[in-house]
């Protein structure tokens, strides 16, 4: 005897870029393809979540609002249990969407800030869902990321001619800047601490909150700019009420 | 006596990914702003041309044709000329482009296959244009990268959590070895030449000509698919009449 095998979900992870702006055409057909958009939000008034309610008001596609689940952010970082906190996370992300599923029919399609394929849980959420008897067909639609839009706010090319790019989180920086890297893009930075690496005669391109009302940007010198970006940086959170940034930096010629 | 100042140009560098629904609606509403697109063309029946030519029928824009200047490939991609006829080429570009400025009024447009800020040499030929007597606004309108869109195509995150990523060219991918990176985009690959690298255990995403008729992708082992990735890039140069692909290499855990 076999278990017939279940139809798949169909589930499109959208990348939206920093807002209703940056999606394509290709995101606007696959949003309204879709019979439901799900969307996690941390609390009421939760400022990500109203830029997703725009999009879908404006694409004509109801949004289906989910409590996150709270992550124990107690290990830090660098702590011992951060994996562990972090799998607990999107384990209980998963089991919010799976009954999600099981409540909404139809196609769903979930909204990912910048693009799916950058420093993004949402694609191993979906593979963790996969299961035998409620398999998904997932379809990624590629969104404008932060890198991109760092660059297009400066009016960068993000290497010299021919050179590599090396993209990492702050916490890693340190071992690329001893790998000798002289052009590093740092994501998920939360604090711009540069003390003690040796950059200060580095060039640092940085922005915050881009596409946002509270959008900030700052370029200069490292040892020079440093209270710039941390003034900047109080601003962009003052206006939007959070603060998403990320920064280029080159060692000089 | 001073000279009066000229008022700037505005050139607007439109990334648009790898096609028509790819453009963002951001792009769409500066590709309507502008009076005119340039675009070179290598050839009569240039591909390429064509899928611009049918943004901007689409979008209703003029579209200025203009010949693209030959480039001098004899020196090879490491030959000691190579800076040089690089640079000579982009200098008849900038004197083509500067010509088309003159003739033509108003606002401009340029359009940049994937985004400007990715191995795209558009932002440094308007730099190079950009004179006292004839200044530029030049506004970048970021578009889908190509590393993006070869994620998508196989629903993959670029890296392992928190890991960096390295973005590099197939003729610095060895240095990117050497250095320890085991996650590695490599773009401007010509050719997928991996013998002697040490990495036939590790895993290879490909993919070319990302959105066209002739798209294909290969995944697997090294050392067991690049017959597959030769034959699969011989397709798309088949059915597209040119061929742009780039891959993800990645070490074994």
């Amino acid at each position: 005897m076999t278990t017939p095998l279940a139809p798949p979900r169909r589930v499109a992870a959208i990348g939206i870029g920093m807002g209703p702006q940056h999606l394509t055409l290709q995101a606007v057909a696959a949003l309204r393809s879709v019979d439901v958009v799900l969307a996690f939000a941390k609390r009421e008034g939760d400022p990500l979540l109203a830029v997703r309610r725009a999009i879908c008001a404006r694409h004509d596609v109801s949004l289906v609002v989910l409590d996150d689940p709270e992550r124990d952010r107690s290990p830090g970082l660098d702590g011992p249990g951060y994996a562990a906190a972090v799998d607990a996370w999107h384990a209980a992300r998963a089991a919010a969407w799976d009954a999600a599923l099981d409540e909404h029919a139809g196609d769903v399609g979930v909204l990912v800030w910048g693009d799916p394929s950058l420093y993004d849980s949402t694609l191993r959420l979906l593979d963790r869902m996969d299961r035998p008897d409620r398999p998904l067909a997932v379809e990624v639609v590629p969104g404008i990321s932060s890198l991109v839009l760092l660059a297009a706010r400066h009016r960068l090319v993000l290497h010299d001619v021919g050179d590599p790019l090396h993209v990492t989180t702050a916490r890693r920086l340190p071992e690329a800047l001893a790998q000798g890297q002289r052009n590093v893009v740092v994501m998920l930075s939360r604090t711009v601490d540069l003390g003690g690496l040796g950059v200060d005669d580095w060039t640092i391109w940085w922005a915050a909150n881009l596409g946002a009302d509270g959008e900030r940007a700052v370029a200069g010198r490292v040892g020079d700019v440093l209270p710039d970006i941390a003034r900047a940086r109080r601003e962009a959170d003052a206006v939007d009420g959070w603060v998403m940034d990320l920064y280029l930096l080159r060692g000089p010629a």
